[in-house]
C-alpha cells in the first residue's frame, strides 16, 4: 500500500512524496477532499481510498455524499474482488471514508482537494473561491473539469498558484491516465507535487506544459470523433462499422501503446520510415483542411529520437513480437471472461 | 473449427457459406491463394489455416514463401500455447500450407485471393491482371492495400467486378477488424461473399458503401495523428505523454467499444444528451478548421436511433457497469501478464 505524506517548503507549497505507512507517524493517513460526489466524484474518493488516504466526502446536494459513499464502497468491494485492491488493502480500503456535513468540514485540514463540481464558469468560479477560503492555504485545488480552463475560474481564489485542473478520464479508478493542466498562475512546485501524489495512488499523470482548450484527451478523442461523424454523414459505413472499426481494431493496439508508438512499429525503419511511406497519404486523405503541422519537420525535431530511444531501430523486430503477444494474452482474457 | 464452401451464382460469381467440415464431401478444404508473403500475407495465412483452409503461398522474391512458411508455422503455434488456435484445429493448423512455385501455381485452383503486393499503382494493376488472368474466373481478389482504392488498379482487370480493397489492421490474425471496400465495379455479391468468408475465418470485417481515400481505418488514425502531431509540435505534452494518453487512457476504452459507443455510456442521456453537453467545447475546439458535419444533425439523422436500439437509455447504467467489469477484466489480466 502507498502513502503520502506532506511537507512544507519555504514558499508554502505542499509537496507531497513517497512514505510508508509505518514512517506515517503521528500525522496519520493523508486527507483528501472530494467536493462533488457525482460518478467522476465516486472514483476519484475510490482512488484515494485504495491508495490509503481519508477521504472526506462532501456535496452540495443534501444526502448525496451519504449515497456516494455507499457507491464507492461498493466499487472497492469489486476492486477486491478482481484483485485490484492495492497491496495491503482491504475490501473496503485500508483508508477512512468520512461523510462531511459542510464544506468547511471536509476542506479544513485537507491535503489535497479534487473538486468535481458542475461544468459552469460561474459555479466553479464560486466553489472554488469556497474551498480555498476554507482549505489550508497550501492544499492543492484540483479541477476535474474537462471543458474550463483553471485560468477561467482561478484569477480571483485566493493563492490562485494553487489551482489547476486535474483532468481524469471516466472512470479513474478503472483508467490510470490523469491529466494536470497548470494555468498560467500556477506553481511549477503545486504541479510536481500533484503528479507525484497521483504517482503515489498508482495513477498516470500527464502534465501539460501549457493550458489549451480540449487539454490533449479531450483534443484527441474530438478529432477521432469529428472524422467519426463525418464518415456517418458522408453514408460511407453505419455507425456500427465505425464503432468496430475502434473497438475490433485500432482500439485494441491503443489499448497497448499510444499512436506514435504504433506508427514506429509499422514500418520496419520506425517512425520517420511510416512518415515517408504514408504521410503523403494522410495529407491527401485531408486535403482542403486547415494547415497542419509538417508531420517530416516533427519527426526531425525530436519525435524520432523520443522513440528510438524507447525502442531502438534494431529492436523493432523484437518490439512487435512483445505486441503481438501482448495482443495474444488480451484475446485469451477476453475468452476466459 | 469453421470451414467455407463455394458454389456458383447464375451470374458468375462465387458465393462463400459456412459449411460443416464433415459436409466438405468430395471438394475438401477450400483454397486460399496469399499472394505476397511479408508480414501482412504471413499473418493472413495463419488466419485462413487456423480456419481449416488449404493455403497456397507465392512470393515473387525466390525463397520468401518458404520462408514465410516458416513463420506461420510458428505464428500458429503461438496461438495454440494462448489457446486461441479454433476449436478442432491443431497447433500447427488443421488446414495445410503449401509453397507454390509459380503464381499460376497458387491461384489456378483458388477458391479466394489475398493480394499483398507493395503499395505502388503499377505493381498493383500488373499483379492483379496476372491474378485475374491465371484464377478462376469465379474467385474474388482482395487487396490488403491501405493507400489504393480498387478503382484505381481494377480497371483494366479481367472480370473486375470480383477486385475489391480487403484491408486488415496489422496484424490481422490478432487484430480481427477487416475494411471491405468495393470499387464502383465490384459486384454486390462479390462485397457480401467476401464478407461472409471473413465471419467464417472469425474476422470481423465491415462493409463501406463507397470508396474514399484511407477507408473508414487509416480515416479515424489519420485524424487522429494529424492532432497528435499538432499538439507535440506546438509545444502542449511531450510524444510520451501524448502516447500515455491513449494506451493508459481513451486506448482502454476503445478496446472494448466504439467512439459511438463510448459517448452514449458518458452522458445520463446517451448520445443526443452528450452532444448537447459537450458539443459546442469540441466545436469550439476545432474553430478555424473546415466546416464539419453538424453532430445534432447526425444524431438525429440515425445515430442516436442506432446506438439506443442498441443500448436504450434506460440501460445505460448497466451498460456503465458492464464497461467497468470488462475494464477490471483487463487490468486483472495485465497485471497477471
Amino acid at each position: 500500500m502507498l502513502a503520502f505524506g506532506a511537507r512544507r517548503y519555504g514558499d508554502g507549497v505542499l509537496a507531497v512524496e513517497f512514505r510508508n505507512p509505518q514512517d506515517a507517524g503521528s500525522e496519520g493517513a493523508e486527507i483528501v477532499a472530494i467536493v462533488g460526489c457525482g460518478l467522476i466524484g465516486q472514483a476519484w474518493a475510490t482512488v484515494f481510498l485504495r491508495a490509503g488516504a481519508q477521504v472526506n466526502l462532501f456535496d452540495s446536494v443534501d444526502g448525496a455524499a451519504a449515497r456516494a459513499a455507499e457507491e464507492i464502497e461498493k466499487r472497492l468491494a469489486e476492486l477486491h474482488d478482481f484483485g485490484l485492491a492495492s497491496k495491503g488493502s482491504t475490501g473496503k480500503g485500508a483508508g477512512s471514508l468520512h461523510v462531511s456535513p459542510t464544506l468547511e468540514d471536509a476542506v479544513a485540514e485537507a491535503d489535497y482537494i479534487q473538486e468535481n463540481g458542475p461544468e459552469d464558469l460561474a459555479i466553479k468560479t464560486a466553489l472554488t473561491q469556497e474551498i480555498a477560503y476554507h482549505a489550508p492555504s497550501t492544499a492543492p485545488i484540483g479541477s476535474s473539469t474537462s471543458g474550463l480552463r483553471a485560468s477561467l475560474y482561478a484569477e480571483t481564489v485566493k493563492g490562485r498558484e494553487r489551482c489547476l485542473v486535474v483532468h481524469p478520464i471516466n472512470p479513474p479508478h478503472l483508467v490510470p491516465l490523469v491529466e494536470v493542466v497548470p494555468s498560467k498562475w500556477t506553481s511549477q512546485h503545486v504541479v510536481e507535487n500533484v503528479t507525484e501524489l497521483l504517482e503515489a495512488v498508482e495513477q498516470v499523470p500527464i502534465a501539460l506544459a501549457k493550458e489549451i482548450d480540449g487539454f490533449v484527451v479531450n483534443r484527441l478523442q474530438g478529432a477521432l470523433l469529428k472524422e467519426a461523424f463525418r464518415l456517418l454523414d458522408n453514408g460511407i459505413a453505419t455507425s456500427d462499422a465505425i464503432d468496430k472499426a475502434i473497438s475490433r481494431g485500432l482500439g485494441m493496439r491503443w489499448s497497448l501503446m499510444g499512436p506514435f508508438e504504433t506508427i514506429h512499429l509499422n514500418a520496419p525503419g520506425g517512425v520517420a520510415d511510416y512518415v515517408q511511406r504514408f504521410g503523403p497519404m494522410y495529407k491527401n486523405m485531408f486535403a482542403g483542411e486547415q494547415q497542419d503541422s509538417d508531420w517530416q519537420t516533427v519527426v526531425d525535431a525530436g519525435l524520432e529520437a523520443d522513440l528510438t530511444e524507447k525502442c531502438p531501430l534494431t529492436d523493432i523486430t523484437g518490439a512487435q513480437k512483445e505486441r503481438d503477444t501482448a495482443l495474444m494474452q488480451l484475446l485469451a482474457s477476453r475468452k476466459q471472461a
